[in-house]
């Protein structure tokens, strides 16, 4: 990893960085400070207010909190990626996956925050979503890309339209 | 609804019927035997072969049961649409969704049996399962269509990548 440097507290992050290791992908994105790190988790428990501000930093229209936990609670999957630098964490990356459990899931509110991208952590973040939804055993990986974003997920390995099936979405007549 | 005829039994059912004529839709398919009847069911105790059977109907692939069973268990919405004769009862469609409960549904595994096709019924269960999502104020419900399937589904008002939007499936490398 070169100048890249990467420090894991815990068992899951540290069996994180093992995977993104492996797959090459730089983790970490402070040269200087080798005290900060930039680690995973699937931790529900996420302060949604510092959620919402991850959100109004990419532009996204504010949605009610009350709705944003009760879809973190019934998502199959939920990510998010963290900034430490000693005891201070920040949230700066987040994705999370509706599943049926067994054949599909759907990837759903993929984030990273401006002061994060173009240093290979949306890739990251995909990586380690991907990577937990096929540990799962689920085969079908889905989602709906903004045109802007059609190729960063082709360059993950994702295919628009395959055999020509349709991505639709439903709007009242 | 001139010939057609429709005897609903369960209050869930006799609801059911209100929706689908007050939205024109015939239900009941044999003009000459009053006796026969469709309705839909939420009902998630769906007997597995039964369903494997429609599915074998359509010509799908065959999947795990124990796949299947979790992947019901798991879905937020899970619909059949069956036909009544006197005590017997068959299964004749199929759909369900996932779901995060909150903002987002996608409808996956929409099966009517051939010889219940071109009579409409396609399109009440979809109006069904659509009208069960909307009570749930879901308000984003999407799916993916194959190619042959995509002109019906845009004349139950879904529409093909809204705004550049692209439906995408991610392939291993």
């Amino acid at each position: 990893m070169g100048f890249w440097k990467s420090f894991f507290g815990s068992a899951e992050t540290a069996s994180i960085q093992t995977r993104l290791e492996a797959d090459g992908v730089p983790v970490v994105s402070d040269r200087a400070d080798t005290s900060t790190r930039i680690f995973f988790s699937t931790e529900r428990d996420i302060d949604l207010y510092e959620l919402e501000e991850l959100c109004d930093a990419v532009g996204w229209s504010r949605r009610p909190m009350r709705k944003v936990r009760k879809a973190i609670q019934h998502s199959f999957l939920v990510v998010s990626m963290w900034q430490q630098r000693g005891v201070t964490r920040r949230l700066i990356g987040f994705a999370r996956a509706t599943s049926d459990h067994a054949f599909n899931a759907t990837i759903w509110d993929v984030v990273v925050h401006p002061e994060f991208q173009t240093k290979g952590l949306g890739k990251a973040l995909m990586r380690y979503t991907i990577k937990k939804l096929r540990n799962e055993d689920i085969s079908n990986i889905t989602l709906f890309a903004d045109p802007h974003v059609v190729n960063f997920y082709r360059r993950m390995g994702f295919m628009p339209d395959p055999e020509g099936i349709k991505g639709m979405f439903w709007y009242p007549d």
